[in-house]
């Protein structure tokens, strides 16, 4: 029997069901690029036709030409009707994408208690629906929802379920645990029979984690004979969440024999669980398997003696294998060498042995305990790696700045920035209003540089993040702000932590555009203003 | 053979190896109390003599007169020594406990790589030290340290080590993955095969989800004869954790037959959990099995009319059997039925087809669009039905706020901020500084409030998140705001949108305010302040 698995990921349509997680459409289109970039064969974009956003995401995935295939989601036609006039069949047609995931259902309780109609009409439902979308020439997966409550309440008419879509032309047929109550030696008992019952069909399984058990029961699948894996990334989705891809890809790849995306991609799943997880705006649980930042922490000091000895000892896969790392907890030994090859990446030299490497490296880490991250803000970094390096040519100097935000009841919210800086020996002092006191911030200093470096107008930011860094200290926590930034040939990205959310966001303005004036010959030497890259390398 | 299960629960050893969770003798002293409360069978409080909290636990537990064996955790002799001389075995004698966790190695290369020590030594250090503990007087539980790997490496040697335990006198024989890395099947075929080979032997299980199957591998155990499971509240440990007993207990006794913990117990689980995240500090996830707010928290549209016709479509388990509940999440994937039957739950009278119930569906449809979302924010919904029931009671006004901030190079960030009320016919202003401008103006309103409403000194923010709603937009983008806040008895949460972070926090800090007052008499109509309920519904 073959190894190789299909991966089917919906952190795009049941992911979004979990509680905390909304994605616009600008959102939804980079986690499909950083999907396919994984490997996945299959992305869920969503149910078209629902909501703006989903609609949205259908028309503009296709500019982005992907490996994967992007499916569009959809139940069955409505019962006592026609394919050629259901609604929502119509729309996943129009999705104009390869493949349709449509949902039936199997639990014969259901059909009565939630379609309430008869165990024929259902069949019929299913079939009729298959036909006709594998007619529109789509590639059709067939979701049998509750499928283990149904076979277990009623073993005949679920794997009649099953039939009916095999023989309509059902390219996949995926057992759902939608409850999530399923034990997996149910799981594997279940499917090894279908397997016999159904010699050779293409089968699937999609499970749910209310049992915390969402993992092993797909694994049970799949030792059983199924072959394609439907979850999402982290594990987001409805109530408990849906099957971790995140910790299913490794266990088949590296521990079962399987094979499901590229070898070279494997050590890509940290960095796509993290960048998600940014995306959607929810924090990674430390403790989160194969990619969480504690996942290879070690803290016991037995356990760090001996992984110093042989890290075999306390670890069960070498954390590379899937772009994590070791980190012993006590001591932060981890990162000097990321740093020293981010500045050899960068072209400064640094060499390793020295003081001035030390006490960047000191300082580093020293921010990150703060709260700073520059795994999303190479630009904050490449001026703290340049200051070090003595290659640092600051073009003005911040004196003071003022943010007032007024609100009277009836009128609108009123921002004002007031910014006091030095340029080439000149005193600034500028006003501004903004939409926001961010805005407001930005508008002032802008106008403080633009006289002195016309370019900057090119530049806008084009991404902000905030992120509320320890929650349990009330409205008096540290916040990180993140800024995009972008001219016509470059984005950076700069960053700034304090318990203040205005300084955290100026922090990250000043950075931007401290970073934007790199390369930029000081007024105070030479007026002539260079139209060459700003840094040495590409970001 | 026995249905019966010993719970052995280590969270205050073992749980407290998980990053970010650190335990003083007072909590580890509550979170006793209240596991003994739930019916485990055995406590590991820690490690004797380790530090002063152990040494403090182990002094004053005795006074709790628990039902719970509590059992001291330590390592076998040192080697080529002798048991009368080991200082660790004499401070598990000295604890004063009647038990004793006893861990040892079972994986002939742990032997070789840490202990650097022959394998027959190793055998003796076991044998010596369980018997030598069983001459004090102590029951004792044998933990074989990454037993699973050790048996994959050398079967005859792991078995060997089980076998000279089980002479020795050992109590229990406690299989370790202590890696974390052994898949279901594995341990299956591994414990079967040792049952067989040690009739009768009181086996034990202890894993670590490094590859999210800590759950499963526990009951695979449990399944081919296993009788004692060691785990902790919601999985705290080193790495990925330990197995979570919020998730085994229930599903043992609920689903495969066993009995762990007292029946009338198990209602106590999901309290249980969140009371002993809050004494560890540490959030407890929403999407949490069994436990978590979201475990059984319904945001599709189809899920929801489904559940309202009956709960079983989408729930593997009534929630008040582990003492959750079901939840319905308002969400823009949802719709008016989800809105009314919030207002149910709540009590509010809210006639499906009134004008009144039609306008409230449309006003929070219109405040979803503009980026407001109720899934997380129960009491600013709370606050929305009351006032279009007419059940709503302002006891303040808004009128206008000020926020500074202000920032001169060299100095700290200084936030101060200016706020006008009129409560009960007074007009109140007053000014107030705070860590960063929400702290301020959070400040500021209290100053304000509590001269007329005291009470409100119990409450304070617990919880603080912002997201913001459209990246592209730049610094002007919307920025919603979730506050969560807190009492001695109740937790609620609120929201607040604006394109302004001041005016955003402002709003949901008010609405906190306003929900912590409800159920207050009107300073206007009588000056008397209920010490009652706040609201009409429990929270």
């Amino acid at each position: 029997m073959s190894k190789s698995i299909s991966i089917f990921d919906t952190t795009l349509r049941d992911g979004t069901q979990g509680e905390g997680i909304s994605l616009s459409a600008d959102d939804k289109l980079k986690i499909a690029k950083k999907l396919d970039d994984l490997g996945v064969h299959y992305i869920e974009g969503g149910i078209p036709g629902s909501n703006n956003k989903d609609i949205e995401f259908f028309k503009r995935v296709k500019e982005l030409h992907l490996h994967a295939k992007i499916t569009a989601f959809g139940s069955t036609r409505r019962k006592n009707s026609t394919t050629e006039h259901d609604e929502n069949l119509q729309r996943m047609i129009d999705a104009g994408v390869p493949a349709a995931t449509l949902v039936g259902k199997s639990w014969d309780f259901h059909v009565h208690t939630a379609l309430q109609t008869t165990l024929e009409e259902n069949l019929a439902m299913i079939g009729e629906s298959i036909a006709y979308l594998k007619r529109k020439g789509l590639e059709v997966i067939f979701d049998a929802e509750h499928f283990f409550d149904g076979y277990k309440n009623n073993p005949e008419y679920a794997a009649a379920v099953l039939g009916a879509a095999r023989e309509a032309g059902a390219d996949w047929l995926v057992m759902c645990d939608t409850n999530g109550g399923t034990l997996p030696n149910e799981i594997q008992e279940i499917v090894s029979g279908l397997a016999l019952q159904l010699p050779g069909a293409p089968l699937g399984i999609h499970t749910h984690n209310d049992c915390e058990l969402a993992v092993a029961n797909t694994l049970s699948a799949i030792s059983a004979g199924a072959r394609q894996v439907q979850g999402t990334i982290n594990g987001y989705g409805e109530r408990c969440g849906n099957a971790n891809l995140c910790s299913i890809i490794p266990t088949l790849q590296l521990k079962m024999g399987y094979h499901c995306i590229p070898g070279d991609s494997l050590p890509q799943l940290t960095n796509t669980a993290h960048y998600i997880s940014e995306v959607a705006n929810v924090n990674l649980p430390v403790n989160q398997p194969y990619v969480g930042n504690a996942a290879f922490a070690h803290k016991g000091g037995i356990h760090v003696s001996a992984i110093l000895r042989d890290s075999r000892t306390y670890e069960h896969i070498a954390p590379e294998l899937v772009g994590n790392k070791q980190r012993v907890l006590v001591s932060e030994l981890a990162g000097q060498s990321n740093v020293l090859s981010k500045a050899q990446d960068m072209g400064l030299s640094l060499d390793p042995s020295s003081e001035q490497a030390r006490k960047v490296i000191d300082k580093i880490k020293n921010l990150e305990h703060q709260g700073y991250q520059f795994e999303g803000a190479d630009a904050s970094l490449e001026l703290l790696l340049r200051e070090a390096t003595g290659e640092m040519n600051e073009l003005f100097t911040f004196e003071s700045f003022k943010m007032l935000v007024e609100k009277t009841a009836g009128s609108p919210v009123v921002s004002e920035a007031f910014v006091k800086l030095k340029v080439g020996g000149d005193n600034l002092y500028t006003a501004a209003e903004g939409n926001g006191p961010v805005n407001a911030l930005d508008n002032a200093l802008r106008k403080a540089l633009l006289t002195y470096f016309p370019q900057l107008k090119d530049m806008h930011l084009s991404d902000y993040k905030v992120r509320v860094l320890d929650e349990k200290d009330q409205t008096a926590a540290k916040v990180r702000v993140l800024i995009e930034s972008k001219d016509y040939s470059d984005t950076w990205n700069t960053v700034g932590v304090s318990s203040n959310v205005i300084e955290a966001s100026w922090e990250a303005l000043v950075d931007s555009m401290r970073y934007a004036l790199l390369g930029q010959i000081s007024l105070e030497n030479d007026t002539e203003v260079s139209s060459g890259p700003r840094g040495l390398v590409n970001h």
